[in-house]
């Protein structure tokens, strides 16, 4: 180890370091609409692979295939393996014969089972039947576990140890078996039945005197996922705990690969993208924002759009079945999107708060009589506030009863949108539904119309209407 | 390499193995408040480290405190780097003399700098004091950089190679250093200046023939990230690029560390917690959700809607300037909150959209124009459909004409939600705001507003009011 360097005075980068800065700074599009095939390969060749994913993940397919076309041979693969199912889509199906054959036969399994589980039927079977025989026996069984689960993400290519072993016998054989594995740093070890018993990592190995046996290093009961459990819990559970690579395993222990540290960033990225997206009140898509058409954007939009503005037209009913007093105090009418309004965004902060806590795991479903004690508490606070600044705003603009009014119905909304929002995500999960569906504009909606009713019923109270 | 296992029958899972299903059951908590010790150490002896972790973040300090006690002394490091800031400085605070230095000197230099960095300052300083000379100047480095900087997250010790040494020397260096250093996974090459050139990884390393030399291993050119760069962005392009670990240079291109790849799972998931609160309208804090105090909670979304409430006020500014027309038309008042919350659904919609492409790199600020051109014809295709609805509904509650300034309307209105919510996230990262900032309630607060002066401007013109 050497002394860490102190922080350094500004100086001119180097010119051989190619910072974060660098990147993203010529456009590979106008290069190949341009026709300047030469220059795009240049360009493909001199920016990092992620570099040309995101570029050619922004293209439209005619385009996206052109500029595959001009890859490096070696480089295509990593690019293809890391690229939208749309792109992929694209250009497998502009590939033939044997190089198509080649090609696939050349992909990681699990790359290629989860680009079979999101291709269409016909494909996915042009792409099994050009599979040698192992190839699409290993495909075959990964394609065999749930979507989603930790078997279509996992590596079956993978180096075991027996606790026998010494430390240099052990070496030895990652160095026999290394090279076909996806990851050699985590080393499982199994009994003869190929019950997983513990993990060494590669370091211990490396770093181990002559005469340690993979006894000594390994790290016995370690965490592990069954293979039909859901992707996204192992990958939790992976940044919990600091795990580079989480073993997984059949019903009766046994291992079936790896769950490495690239695959549970995906599962986490596109975890936290559905949730945004559900948080938004939107369906999740898995494309490319830039890519995604606007048909199909409108489409992933109107579906809760028109569940909830059919919900909606309660309002309209209740203000309706109100419309008496309404006309005797037209004054209320000036306060009600202020009073929804703030219902609405009371909620919105309660249930964003818990979907997250629950999807890091801060809040369980066994938690929810706390929440409710948690939410209450903090609406009550928050409606208290806001009521005696909104009899201060109403004294502003109408009299003191109707101020009053507005100042009480706000305290009790603001309690419900807490309690709304706090509550729904937990029943969510008791139910199995995912949490992040309890969207902002589904909690808004839910609040406008019980704060409507509220409003009305403590006016008609008050004020005697 | 062994073969891949076929998927196996179901059986019973053998004892030994601790899958993810088997944890969690148990309350150590329970456990410490009934003052059974014993019982309560054996919990923390079975269970993993992120377990315990996950416990005493969720206790109140002096809970955490007894707890963390009654560690074996080699777990109580693991868990106490991985703690929350509050239960670090609670469990800081009983610690004494000797055994304080001794403790706070073997922590990991990146893992104690951030800690410092969220500690009141007088344990801060008493911190400080408690270092050897080494870790003092190693720690005064790191907090050198600014917050939630690469350089504050990175580690300094790491192993770096030459790129004239034979792999069978390398390998012979990373035994001999590799014990101080945090990961020997990605050894970086310096040149005699220590000016970053390539990287090796340990595997290729591992796997290479004696004969190799460093030279024929490196990746040169490889991504970097200088150390004031935000930790995000690092973190965000390792996930892109499946990197394990990230070299840290200074603007000179020196090596200063690397920034790990559990450092890196932990920027992401603070990150994307921040932007989740921000979304959800609340100031984010960093404490565990079931651990923060119900006073701190409402805090933490008091300003926004004490803000959002004072310009909720010019929704009562709007209605009352037109509460001729209200008075005139007292149906146009049934339809107030289905308007005004349909359009701030698609605004919560686009914004949650566009926060989350920016956020993982799909939109940059440079595509504004064409965010503008998708959110436009989104939310007028949106508005067309909703907007016919509306006039369905309409007409089952009031005339014609009503009906049409409904519908009408909310075909503006969506036009308005979709621009507001998808340009506001691109114009706050042109202003160097977190997008995230761009939340549900912002988006619903503007829209509210505006969307009101929309009603009643095309009811004045189709009705003639």
């Amino acid at each position: 180890m050497t002394p860490p360097v102190t922080h350094a005075q500004e100086t001119p980068t180097s010119p051989d370091v190619l910072t974060v800065d660098d990147l993203r700074e010529e456009s590979i599009l106008d290069l190949v609409d341009a026709g300047d095939f030469a220059t795009a390969q240049e360009w493909l060749r001199v920016h990092h692979v992620w570099e040309v994913v995101d570029a050619i993940d922004r293209m439209r397919p005619v385009e996206a295939v052109a500029t595959f076309r001009l890859l490096d041979p070696e480089r295509a693969f990593d690019v293809f393996e890391d690229l939208e199912p749309s792109g992929q889509q694209a250009i497998l199906e502009v590939m033939r014969g044997a190089e198509f054959s080649e090609f696939v036969d050349s992909l990681a399994p699990d790359e290629r089972a989860r680009m079979l589980g999101e291709l269409p039927a016909k494909v996915a079977r042009r792409v099994l039947a050009g599979l040698s025989p192992d190839e699409r026996a290993m495909t075959a069984t990964l394609l065999g576990y749930p979507e989603n689960s930790a078997g279509r993400y996992m590596t079956p290519e993978v180096v075991v140890l027996r606790e026998n072993l010494s430390a240099s016998a052990a070496l030895q054989h990652v160095r026999n078996r290394g090279a076909q594995a996806e990851t050699i740093y985590t080393l499982p070890v199994v009994d003869t039945q190929r019950r997983l018993t513990g993990v060494v990592d590669l370091r211990e190995l490396v770093l181990a005197d002559a005469e340690t046996t993979v006894a000594d290093l390994v790290v016995t009961s370690p965490p592990s996922v069954r293979a039909t459990e859901p992707a996204e819990r192992a990958a939790r559970l992976m940044a919990d705990s600091d795990i580079l690579d989480l073993p997984v395993i059949d019903d009766a222990g046994r291992l079936l690969g790896l769950l490495t540290f690239d695959d549970a960033d995906e599962v986490i990225e596109d975890a936290d993208s559905e949730d945004a997206s559900r948080q938004g009140g939107a369906q999740h898509w898995a494309g490319h924002y830039m890519a995604v058409s606007v048909l199909q954007l409108a489409k992933t939009r109107a579906v809760w759009l028109v569940l909830l503005l059919t919900v909606s037209l309660l309002t309209v009913t209740v203000a309706h079945s109100f419309e008496d007093a309404l006309e005797q105090v037209a004054a209320l009418a000036l306060f009600i999107p202020l009073l929804i309004g703030t219902g609405g965004k009371v909620g919105t902060q309660a249930s964003s708060a818990c979907v997250r806590a629950l999807a890091i795991g801060e809040v369980r479903p066994s938690d929810i009589a706390r929440v409710t004690l948690r939410e209450a508490a903090t609406g009550l606070l928050l409606g208290a506030g806001l009521g005696v600044l909104a009899i201060g705003a109403g004294l502003f603009f109408t009299g003191l009863d109707v101020a009053l009014v507005v100042g009480v119905s706000l305290l009790l909304i603001c309690l419900l949108g807490a309690l709304v929002g706090g509550l729904s995500p937990l029943a969510a999960r008791k139910l199995n539904i995912d949490p992040a569906l309890v969207s902002a504009p589904v909690v808004t909606t839910v609040v406008d119309v019980l704060g409507l009713v509220i409003y009305f019923l403590v006016a008609s109270a008050l004020l005697g209407l």
